[in-house]
C-alpha cells in the first residue's frame, strides 16, 4: 500500500489507532482468506479492494469530493442507493464489524449493547474509521430501539447527521411513512448539492443499483452447485464489498468472477470439497471485518451456500421496477422495493421465514445457522419462531448468538461441529 | 376473602399456581406495605382493593361482562381509555411485576429479555393472571422491539390479541400514524360492541379519565409538601391500582384521601419524618407487585416524592381537551393528549429530561434515582443523556439497572443508602 499518512491525517484519524486497526485487520485476512485453496482465480480483485479498502478507495472518494461529489455514509440496507446515485452523490456502508474503544464506548452505551452499534460508536470515538470521516452525511435509521436511540448520542459525535424515520409494519400507512421519509432524503440530497434530481438522473442510479444487485443474485445462484465453486467467506466478503466500492466497476468485477464460476461449476470444481455439509447462515448482517463464524463454519469442513442477512440476500434481493415514465412513479418503483425487505423489526415478518425455507431449498443447504448478535432483540426475538417454523418443516437449525470478542470462540466450534456432524 | 374457587376454575387459572401467587403477593404486601407507620387513614380503601384485586374486583368485571359490557386489557398508556369508555367498555392494565414460570418462559422469549415482558409472559403461561383471562380483547402495541416482537408470539398465546401501531417520533407523520391507529382501535370497539360510539360518548369517557388524571395530579402536588403527608410506596400503589379499579370509584376514594392529606399538610403531619431526603424515581414503569426498589429507599429513611413512570406521571400527566364540539374533534384532542407522551420509545425525547428538571424542582427533590430494567434499552439508553443533562444543571442522579429478582437486594441497597447519604 502506498503512503496516505498524509490523506489519513487530513480525515482526522488518529494515526497510531488506525494502525494498530489496519494491523489487525491485515493478519485477519491473511489468515482467513488467504489460507484458503482452490480460491477463484477473479478474487484478486477483491482482496485488493480489501488491501486498499483504507488507501486507494479512500483516495478515490476524496477525488470524488474536490470534483464535487457528495459521499453519503449510512449503516443499513434502507437507505435507497438509487437515489444518492440520482442526486450524483456516492453511497459507502459504515457498519463495522470489530471491537474497538471498547472502554471509551461504554461511557456513553450501555455495556448492552449489540457489537455492531458499539463497534461503530468505537471506529467514530478512536477516529479510525476513514469512510466515516469521509462522509459528508451520515444517515442514520429509526430501525431497531438500539440504533434509534444509540444515534441520539451518536448525532453529538458528528457534524453531518441525518435522521430517517421507518414503519415497524407493511400496512399502507407504513408505506406511507417510507414513501414520504424517501421523499425527504431526496429533498434533503437536493438541497446538499444544489442540483434537482431529474426522471433520467433516477433513471441512471436505479440501473446502476439493479445491475449491481443481479450480478449479487448471479453469485447467489452458483453457489447452489456441489461442488461449491465459491467459498461462503469470499462470497460474504464480496457482498460486505457491496457497500464499499465504486458500483458499477463492482458489478463488472463481479461478473468476470461469475463467468469464472460458472466454467468452475461446469467443470465440477469447487473452492470446497464435493459433499461438503451446507450451511446457509440467517440473521444478523456481517460487517467487515466480522468473519468469526463463517471462519468457524468453514473450518469444520462445510461451506456456506447463502446469507440470509442485509449484508447478504435480504439487502440485496429485488431489483427496482424502471419502467415508470415519470420521476414520482420512478420514486413509487423503489419504495416499493424497499418496502419488500423482511427486517426483523418489522411486526409480523412472515415472509422472512418463508425467505430461509426458500434459500435453504434453492441452495440445497442442510441446515441453517441462526446467527443473532447478543442484544440485538428484533433478530433473537424472531429466531424463536424462525427456528419453531423450519424444524416444522423438517430443516434443522441451531441459533448461535454471540458478539465481536474473541472470547467464545472454543464454545462456538464445538458447537458448530457438533451441528455439521449432526447435519451430514 | 369469599371464596372465589368457581369464578377463577371457570376462568381457566390453575389454582395450585394461582394460590402460590396469593400466597407470595400477600407476604409482601403485609411486610411493605402494613408495616408502614402514619399512613392516611383513607388508604384503608387502596389496602382493601388490594387484598381483592384477584377476588371482588374480578367479580366486577365479570358482572359488567354479563350485562354485555367488555374488558379491554392492555400493557401500555398509548392505549387509550376515553376510547374504551366511550365505546361502553372497560379498561384494565395487564402489566406484571413478579417472576413467575421463568422456566416457561424462556423456551419462548430469549433470557435477555426485560423483567416486565417475562412477567406478563409468565402470568399467561401459569394461569395466574384473572385479568389477563377475563379480557374480551387484550391490545398490544409496536413500542419497543422487546414488546414488539414478543406480541408475535404472545398473540398464538391468546385467542382476543389486536395490535396497535405506534410512531417513533414527534414529526407530523407521527400524529396522522397514531390518529390513524386510534382511530382503527375504535373503529375495533364499535365492530366488538356492535354500536357506535357518538360525540356523548366520548364526551363521558374524556370527563370520567380527566377526573380520575386531575385527582392524580392532586395527590403528586400534596407530595411537594415536607413533611411528605404519603409514602412513595402508597402514591406508587394507588398509581399501580389505577390501571386496575373502576375509574368512577377510584377517583372519589382518591379524593377523599387528597382531602385527608390536605389536611395533614396543614398540620404539618408526615407519612415520613420532616426533612427526610427527598428522591425522585425516574424511568421504567413499575407494575404490582414491583415494590423493590421503592422499598429499598423508603427503607433508608428517603421519602419518595415523585415518579417519572408511566406508572406514574409521564402515564397521568395532562387532561384531554373537552372543548371541541365533534366526534372527529373530540378524537383529534385524545390524541393530542396522547401525542404529548415522553416515553423513550421517541427519538428524539428531550421532553422527558425537561420533565425529570421539572418534578425535581416541583416536588424538592434531592435527587433522582433512574430506573432501569435489564434489558429495556429504550430507557437504559436514555438514561445515559439524562443523568448528563442533569448533572449539568447540578442535579444528584444515580442509575440503577435492575430486573425482578430479589438477588440484588442487597447490592441495591448498599448503592441506594450511599446516595442518599451523598444527597442529604
Amino acid at each position: 500500500m502506498a503512503d496516505y499518512t498524509k490523506m489519513w491525517t487530513g480525515l482526522g484519524l488518529d494515526l497510531d489507532n488506525h494502525d494498530a486497526l489496519l494491523e489487525n485487520l491485515g493478519g485477519a485476512y491473511q489468515s482467513i482468506f488467504m489460507s484458503q485453496k482452490h480460491r477463484p482465480e477473479a478474487m484478486g480483485y477483491f482482496d485488493f479492494v480489501m488491501s486498499e479498502a483504507h488507501g486507494l478507495r479512500i483516495k478515490e472518494l476524496r477525488e470524488e469530493q474536490e470534483a464535487g461529489r457528495k459521499i453519503i455514509g449510512s449503516f443499513c440496507v434502507f437507505v435507497p442507493e438509487e437515489i444518492i446515485l440520482a442526486a450524483g452523490c456516492t453511497s459507502v456502508g459504515l457498519c463495522s464489524g470489530a471491537d474497538f474503544a471498547q472502554e471509551e464506548v461504554e461511557k456513553v452505551l450501555p455495556r448492552n449493547t449489540c457489537s455492531l452499534i458499539k463497534s461503530f460508536f468505537g471506529f467514530s470515538l478512536a477516529k479510525v474509521c476513514p469512510y466515516m470521516e469521509v462522509s459528508d452525511l451520515i444517515v442514520g435509521e429509526n430501525t431497531c430501539d438500539g440504533k434509534k436511540k444509540a444515534f441520539e448520542t451518536f448525532k453529538e459525535m458528528v457534524p453531518n447527521f441525518y435522521q430517517m424515520d421507518m414503519p415497524q409494519n407493511k400496512a399502507p400507512m407504513g408505506r406511507k411513512l417510507l414513501t414520504h421519509e424517501f421523499k425527504s432524503f431526496l429533498a434533503k440530497l437536493e438541497e446538499m448539492t444544489g442540483k434537482k434530481i431529474t426522471k433520467k438522473d433516477l433513471q441512471e442510479g436505479i440501473a446502476t443499483v439493479n445491475a449491481k444487485r443481479a450480478a449479487l443474485s448471479r453469485l447467489a445462484k452458483l453457489r447452489a452447485a456441489d461442488p461449491c465453486p465459491i467459498s461462503g467467506l469470499d462470497a460474504l466478503l464480496i457482498n460486505q464489498i457491496a457497500f464499499l466500492d465504486n458500483p458499477a466497476r463492482f458489478t463488472e468485477k463481479l461478473n468476470a468472477l461469475c463467468d469464472e464460476l460458472e466454467v468452475l461449476v461446469k467443470e465440477k470444481k469447487g473452492a470446497i470439497a464435493k459433499n461438503a455439509p451446507r450451511i446457509l447462515i440467517s440473521g444478523c448482517p456481517m460487517a467487515i471485518p466480522n468473519w468469526k463464524v463463517p471462519a468457524i463454519i468453514e473450518a469444520t469442513g462445510a461451506v456456506i451456500v447463502g446469507e440470509e442477512s442485509c449484508i447478504g440476500e435480504r439487502g440485496q434481493r429485488n431489483t427496482t421496477d424502471d419502467s415508470a415514465d415519470t420521476l414520482e412513479g420512478l420514486i413509487d418503483a423503489v419504495v416499493d422495493r424497499y418496502f419488500k425487505i423482511d427486517c426483523a423489526v418489522f411486526t409480523p415478518n412472515q415472509e422472512r421465514v418463508e425467505h430461509i425455507k426458500e434459500m435453504t431449498k434453492n441452495y440445497n443447504a442442510d441446515g441453517v445457522i441462526h446467527y443473532g448478535l447478543q442484544f440485538c432483540q428484533p433478530y433473537i426475538m424472531e429466531s424463536f419462531s424462525v427456528e419453531k417454523l423450519l424444524e416444522k418443516d423438517g430443516i434443522s437449525i441451531m441459533r448461535l448468538e454471540t458478539d465481536y470478542s474473541q472470547e467464545d470462540m472454543g464454545q462456538l466450534s464445538t458447537r458448530v461441529e457438533a451441528f455439521v456432524e449432526i447435519i451430514k
